[in-house]
């Protein structure tokens, strides 16, 4: 009993599995929370359970929703006639706040890597082509991310399409990060910045 | 509605008050949660309630307590004659993980620190001189922080003690930390170090 108490070493226990939290970060977290007032307790442990419990996926396009349709598929000022494709969820999240895109989003669930036991039926492939049947969609971006998975994944939606009906498919530009210096950057990165380069005069 | 859901939102706000946990990692540990099997959410928001709610003070020592005592308290094999005084009821952790000690403890609850509206009167002094009268104590083992408040609330302790009864007070050494480099010391810790010089020949 290093900590003196079961209840104290269970909720040390359990916040090290998180991910990022360490031994020594769940103590620190552990202990605020045993001196805090106590309803920072019970309105944490109200906010995790409500968290798991309320938020589901949205039926058409996989992302967070608390009802049938997320917040992006219920909007109807949000522009049809191009699609955005991503992996998971929480890239929704990071194109938003870049507020480069206002159209609707498709979540496959992970690209395609047989090593990991991810084949094309386990993405929500059928789900998309279903999408792009019913909806009025011009373009389809994919925002896949880069490695060899990605590419995969994005050759094999272009081999679907043409069953579906023609439309432009891109994908996200390659290259050097704003504010990335060369010195840091990988060797596959670097190629496809040389091989994508662009005329500036 | 940055995430889509209201709950999610609430969560990762929870989660970001929590010491040593941003925005970035509250939003990283709330989707681990979302994606996670719903018993690691229910266990995690059991394990936060009942650890503020089961979890109190030792009426004897002030350390973490299920019960009416610590385990340090109510273990007879814990060595009498020594006390050790300390100013949270974390520093027993500290001081039981490196074994260095094997006796009962007193938590003040803090170091004299007027400043900061900390006076003699808020911590537990009473307490300590009535421990004083009812235990058979020979040494008082100040463990307190190495600042000028642990300084300050060392003399107030010394100056209480004549009025109980003879006994030994000690401190805990100063000096460099082992494997603490000369070059990352701050002037009073080398200070401390030079006036505390060892003979080693």
């Amino acid at each position: 009993m290093e900590y003196g108490s079961r209840h104290l070493e269970q909720l040390i226990r359990r916040l090290s599995r998180l991910p990022g939290i360490g031994e020594r970060s769940a103590q620190r977290i552990a202990l605020h929370l045993l001196h805090a007032p106590p309803e920072e307790s019970a309105e944490l442990a109200a906010a995790v359970r409500d968290a798991r419990t309320k938020v589901g996926f949205c039926s058409r396009c996989g992302f967070y929703a608390e009802g049938e349709l997320c917040y992006v598929c219920s909007d109807p000022k949000r522009r049809s006639g191009r699609l955005c494709v991503i992996e998971q969820p929480v890239d929704v999240l990071s194109l938003e706040k870049s507020g480069v895109y206002r159209g609707r989003y498709h979540v496959l669930g992970g690209v395609i890597s047989p090593l990991d036991g991810v084949h094309p039926e386990n993405l929500a492939l059928d789900a998309l082509v279903a999408r792009l049947e019913a909806e009025d969609i011009a373009e389809l971006v994919l925002a896949l991310s880069g490695g060899v998975e990605g590419e995969t994944t994005a050759l094999y939606i272009a081999e679907l399409l043409p069953s579906v009906r023609p439309l432009r498919l891109t994908r996200l530009a390659r290259g050097l990060p704003v504010g990335g210096s060369l010195e840091y950057m990988d060797e596959a990165t670097l190629q496809r910045a040389f091989e994508g380069r662009v005329e500036i005069r």
